[in-house]
């Protein structure tokens, strides 16, 4: 079995309102690159975010008191931390230099996913939220490449996440259109005939862990890899599937 | 940039004692493949157990007093309860159906690592550990490579584990040889020339999700998949670059 990992190059910086899918296709286009039925494109959140014109600037920012008192303990700019507590449910954890939430889709991310790194600086301080859905960011991009294409792919919009217990941050699904982004393998048979208990596999999210390791490594930007050869059934889907309820979560 | 994931087909049944890396080589010249320098090696965690041993039959253990009571907690067999035990510095959660620990290795996980799936079970229930020291197994595995083909690799032993806020399992890295496990891109400039400032990346737990991915849809049980065309640089290595130390883990 081979799996192809491809990233797509020379994508331009994009700018609100830009139409992804057709940047995205032209770009491959360019690099002689044909997308194929079945093929997964996974987006890395940033540029999704920017196409989406999902950009504050912190000069707008009025900080509540609430905001301001977060700001002391973590030692972060108090309207950054207005920015993260209009982007979260529930606040998780706080200490220096850190602030741990649940981000209103319903992920824990540090920083309500709120990020300034790639994004073009103005008179302001500007940052990028996440995707207002970002399922729905896949849906329209997995919608705009059959469109251009007439290929039937599937779509993971990926971002790179903290952990709890481990060093280092990793690619996950944020969005996703057209997979299962959980898949179950409970009730399969072992190679010995024994049926497998536990196995939900977090499929979704070692496909973007794939990606982000090609988007991290590329000589130019490439936020937006192809990946080709992977097996899977056809499916509305949700990153949502990887999203653990809070009652059903030991550790918070 | 193109990086491919590769299945070694028709790697045989590992048992105790096996030469690993002869088998994987074989396997791998059979199927018309060839290592290359600067390859990365997966490999699942339950063959390097099978070849080094690391194999329990729960007819031999007496489960303690604790072992017991954590048994009536969690709802699983004593004895197994207490290969846990003596596998972890450290339970940090139980529920039905749940034992979280520190493993041996510092590495929190479920079980601590502890399955019977994929083992030829005899009489008695028998199941697999972790190895003993992953970072050595991967260690041995690169050098038993460049001793039978003169290639210069990485290697990583992964493994599926569960996480804190997400559904489903994703392959992580419990020893790593040939490259450094977390990769420190801080001071790196972004796209409008900011310094990253938080960005360490989890790279061989990425890799190792990559190959996960890939072992998990191989027709046939595919353990060792390898990875080509990402460039890192070689260094010793260890997968416990990744293990967070507990004072400074905020959820636990």
């Amino acid at each position: 079995m081979h799996v192809s990992l491809l990233a797509i190059p020379g994508i331009p910086m994009v700018k609100p309102g830009d139409d992804l899918g057709a940047l995205i296709q032209g770009s491959a286009m360019a690099a002689e690159m044909r997308f194929l039925d079945d093929d997964i494109l996974v987006v890395a959140q940033k540029i999704v975010s920017k196409a989406e014109n999902r950009l504050v600037c912190l000069d707008q920012v009025v900080p509540s008191t609430r905001a301001r008192e977060l700001a002391e303990v973590t030692g972060k700019d108090a309207r950054l931390i207005q920015v993260i507590l209009d982007e979260s449910n529930e606040v998780l954890k706080t200490r220096k230099g850190l602030i741990v939430v649940e981000q209103r889709l319903g992920f824990i991310c540090a920083n309500a996913g709120v990020d300034r790194s790639n994004i073009q600086q103005s008179a302001g301080e500007v940052v990028a939220l996440l995707p207002e859905d970002a399922d729905a960011s896949a849906r329209r991009l997995r919608a705009r490449i059959a469109e251009l294409t007439g290929r039937r792919i599937a779509v993971i919009v990926n971002d790179s996440h903290g952990r709890a217990f481990r060093e280092g941050t990793v690619g996950i699904a944020l969005g996703v259109a057209g997979l299962h982004a959980l898949q179950d393998r409970r009730g399969e048979a072992d190679l010995f005939g024994f049926r497998l208990q536990n196995t939900e596999v977090g499929f979704a999210d070692e496909v973007a862990a794939a990606a982000s390791m090609v988007m991290g490594q590329a000589a130019e930007a490439a936020p937006a890899v192809i990946v080709r050869g992977l097996s899977y059934t056809p499916a509305e889907g949700s990153a949502l599937e990887l999203a653990r309820a809070k009652e059903k979560d030991m550790f918070r």
